[in-house]
């Protein structure tokens, strides 16, 4: 198989950020292991990053987060991170480890929480500006505990008018995008729990909100690629958080568990742009996840081939012969295009997308040679 | 406790429709258990249904199926359910049945199809014209059983297609109800298969759609009362399908399972008209359950009496504490006062309510003393 | 990649049986559609089975399911079977159809429904021997819907009781397996509701009780694969009955929703032999899916394609290599292993193993071929 | 109502043991919140339990946790614990928080690393001997996060053999309670994953190994009161952890979630002392939550009150009755038994009991008066 200049041209427009977050130590509720990778502070993990991407050369976005990011000169940041060729794709403001934040931050009952979630929301919008960076990312923690603790909907008008002067404040051509998730660290309700609510909110918000994909954010049996497709059709899909998980929220490395699934969900975004005209670049893909037994730059890289290769293999689904299988309604047929792309083996045709981009072959080998490390200790 | 004025009168106010199709033979994919108390046409049901508000005197409203409770002459119909004392609330067209729909019905690949569903819909929308009922109840059995089968956005388009003119010809005053559920009949994909979706086509179709919620059509975990508290919110809250279940949507009588959580969910019922001002009359609460291994009639009874001592728990929440509980953060005292509510037997209450309205004070009993049967054979 | 002698001899000591049931009408409790290709009796089922032998050549085992089966002569049926170069593999006995079956079969509360049960489970038995079907294969509906409907105790003591005369009756070197389930029909309990159950009711029954594994009587998020590996530790996996889900009991085909998921369970298998010398052929295969939307024989080629893919896939992991990174707690070289296996398209490798025993390269193909039929009216 | 001597008996009998961790600062992967009611060492410990054995006077047992519990001198500890009147009931041994552990502990393909957690084991149980406490109560967080990362079998082996030595350490009388959790901190599989798991492992172990129930460790939709029941009959039932939760392992308070599920439950155990000889006595309850967002000591009280409160309600249970239901298959009578029971406010019951044994009638409001602290500030 020969690669398309129209495979290559869109492989050449898929990109995914890296999270700086994704470098630090991290861990359960049970404890951290730490296996000697943990970068101290953001240059280290722009550093991290920066290996990613000569590995990979498709993840020059940043996804920075504040403040555990927060340095005395944003501009000098910015430089930094230019040097090394990258570039600030998202910012994400953090507002769950304040011990202020117990009941909630833009839904807290008290309006000075509240003041405080939203002051340091818009001082990440102007971090925003100056960095460049065309996403704000906000994921809240909100929720409660146990019935009776809070008001669902006195909580969500808090919330919506905690967000009304960040949309206001964005730049023009800046998003934000509002993330959903079920539960944890709110275990009885979460104010942002599902795409539903993630969209109500954009809507009452303005054009510049837009909803993000979690992919480790659903319940079990949730179909992610249906909420993807209809989350485009209502011009709202902003971006995606790329993990996996079997259970909750496990945020292990993306296609780890599930290849078919995120296979899936590729080929809803091929198709987005091919049937439906919305192109890739509209949307922002990130990893989140986070190592907790294995080494934190190779996760990373195995992740973006995971998903670079579910990219390749939704290119080569026969949607016109998937039309007609539908058409006639014929199940046996749709299977077997489906099967067709999944099972063919794309990394002879990665390799040579990546050798005629001047890249390395297998990101991995070219890390572990670039490193002289092994995987085990990073 | 003495039944206060205020309380008499949101349980005055508080009535429950009765589904005709739940007197009919109903099973599992691997059979039908038949106990004898199945009732073989549109008549026998509503002689059911009019033996339950006998006994429970909430339940005057009559949920009617078609094909299922097709008749010749529907004014005759009409004059039927009138001469019970009761009234038709709701109708629902059935468009799962027929072969044509093997592929789905208003999201079918095939306009004809597609056509086909809407024609019935539309002919119940005459129907709800003759027989007064202010609401059209939409299920959709739509869906794929396998990746590839069908496009979610072509679907999705065809769907609000096949809807838009159902609701241009609805009457002033009469509502469309849109239910979702995320799986079952079909396996991979369902068309409307969450609140967020149900909620996307009610804003594309128009004011009088609204989002109806079946309780038992969530993914496990998720929190159904804050789901009803949004949608109220978003004014598109039109109607409940209650039932019980452990699992899927199983169908078990209300209440049987998670009574607490059917308290919950009526708390925002009645704190949606205390604080929100959103009366209860504005929403349709209708059982939606299948009695496969119990007698219908009292299965019937029971759910009614267990929706009506969650409503009655609800009254007695003290909304104003749990205000300032949540104010202050103090979620041991929210659990007190929720504990209040829900611990009290409101038995001796609504044997009191009940007399004073010239209603039978123990609703099952009084059924067995009147039908002579025992609960068994129904 | 050539075909190794080794890779070739597992190959050809690998096969699935197949389902008569699987060429009837089935739908779901909403109805069933009708393709035109149901097989109304046994021995039309039993061609369309002999037409998946012909395509794929690797499933010559026939399960059967009394009463659904039943025939005058069952030693003519036999021969019916062998004529077509199949084998009987496994009888099912069906204990929930029956009327009488409404509260339960083996774990009725009446002595009397508890015999009829035991009594056909016996003539079973003795048409295993009739037919040489090394398998009694063993599920039951029983369970209640509610709290209090009986009790968990009492029935699990009537299940073992009846359960006893059955194992006592079985012939020597022959198998009786015990399939759990979580729920449906039943949906608050099951009787034998998971594997801790029906290992529980083996070790009872003695040694040749063993479990089966149905791929979809898991609850969401249970890892099968562990329970696959601690079921063949305790000498107690007996058999699969493969099918794929979403959600519940789906019954779709064999890996068209978790391919990776398949693998991970036929490495446990490949593992079983090749490291702890459990026997391939010790374990029944039986595919356990139910064509609702899709062609009947064309559905049965895909899964057995499907599982094959899986098993091939298996063979390629390097075990070995994989023992070294887990001693080095070495994850992402783990990871590296297992991709390299699954990411290899096998379709070549199998092609030419078919080619080798004389089978149609392309079984769906071929079957298209023999059929003069298209996918869609099977 | 008045109070039965039988009644009064078995609420006599019935008493729930405190985790001295329950008072350490708890939160989620995303932080800690204080409240300032965090008790700093295990002497700080003791006296909060000691003020929830005050107020509900049903607590006298401690679960300890070592090394958080370690202090030089373990017989003053004894000393420290009995001049407070209560009781060592349950040493927990950490085998998850040493870095040494990020790859399991009993689990670990390295001998050493299996050798430091047996021999910490080893440690525990002679803990238990000087503090006479009945139960070593194991739970290991032992498992991987992906496939491949480690070989199911060879981990089980590796288990059983750490544990054979500590089983034949106990002293006569002791009970070593093995846990099981399908998930968290591990996201791939657990090594103790389920109730079956834990039940191999008991029946491999010998006569003093039994399995202990956490309510927050099972899967959705999964029937823990069965598995309850089954364990029991199999003599395997050793103890309890409760908690509540709604997603997951959420270590919410007992009963704010599920109170009927927490009832039915308690019924089995009535149930298994009625009518199966199975003493209430023979098994441990303790409970197992921790407290994010509310006060420490009133979290703990309430939780006692709703398990107190649940068993004093399944009491109510009239078993007789439900019986001759069950016989009848009479589905409907046998909710109205249940219902009965569980409806019914026990509360004054269970105030004329503490009455009758010089308790304090109501728990939580006599901690607020003895402690001068309002609930928020615990």
């Amino acid at each position: 198989m020969a690669l398309q200049p129209s495979f290559a041209d869109a492989l050449s427009r898929f990109t995914v950020a890296i999270p700086s977050w994704g470098f630090s130590p991290m861990g359960t509720r049970f404890g951290t292991f730490l296996l000697g990778d943990e970068a101290s502070d953001v240059y280290r993990r722009i550093d991290c990053a920066a290996q990613v991407q000569a590995a990979t050369g498709i993840t020059p976005g940043l996804a920075l987060h504040f403040p555990w990011d927060r340095t005395d000169d944003l501009r000098a940041l910015g430089r930094y991170i230019r040097d090394r060729g990258m570039r600030a794709e998202a910012i994400n403001p953090n507002t769950f480890q304040d011990q202020a934040y117990r009941l909630g931050s833009v839904a807290h009952p008290d309006a000075g929480v509240r003041r405080q979630a939203q002051e340091h929301m818009l001082w990440c919008v102007e971090a925003q500006k100056t960095l460049e960076a065309p996403y704000l990312s906000l994921w809240f923690a909100d929720g409660t505990n146990y019935p009776g603790q809070g008001d669902f909907r006195r909580r969500h008008e808090a919330l919506l008018e905690s967000l009304a002067p960040v949309h206001a404040a964005l730049a023009p051509g800046h998003t934000m995008l509002v993330e959903y998730k079920p539960f944890e660290p709110a275990f009885y309700h979460t104010d942002v729990a599902d795409w539903g609510t993630a969209l109500l909110i954009c809507q009452r918000l303005g054009d510049q909100a837009k909803v993000i994909v979690d992919l480790g954010h659903h319940f079990q049996g949730q179909n992610v690629e249906f909420t993807v497709a209809l989350l485009q059709h209502a011009g709202r899909l902003g971006g995606f958080h790329f993990n996996n998980r079997k259970y909750a929220d496990d945020d292990l490395m993306t296609g780890s568990i599930d290849p078919y699934g995120l296979f899936l969900i590729m080929r809803e975004l091929v198709k987005g742009e091919r049937l439906f005209g919305q192109r890739l670049e509209t949307v922002s893909y990130c990893l989140d996840q986070s190592a907790n037994v294995e080494a934190k730059i190779p996760a990373m890289i195995l992740s973006v081939v995971n998903v670079q290769e579910a990219f390749a293999k939704a290119l080569l689904v026969d949607e016109k012969d998937l039309e007609a299988a539908e058409h006639k309604g014929d199940v046996i047929a749709a299977q077997e295009i489906l099967r067709d792309a999944f099972l063919t083996d794309v990394r002879p045709l990665l390799a040579e997308f990546r050798r005629s981009r001047g890249l390395p072959e297998d990101p991995l080998a070219h890390y572990r040679s670039q490193s002289g490390r092994t995987a085990v200790g990073a």
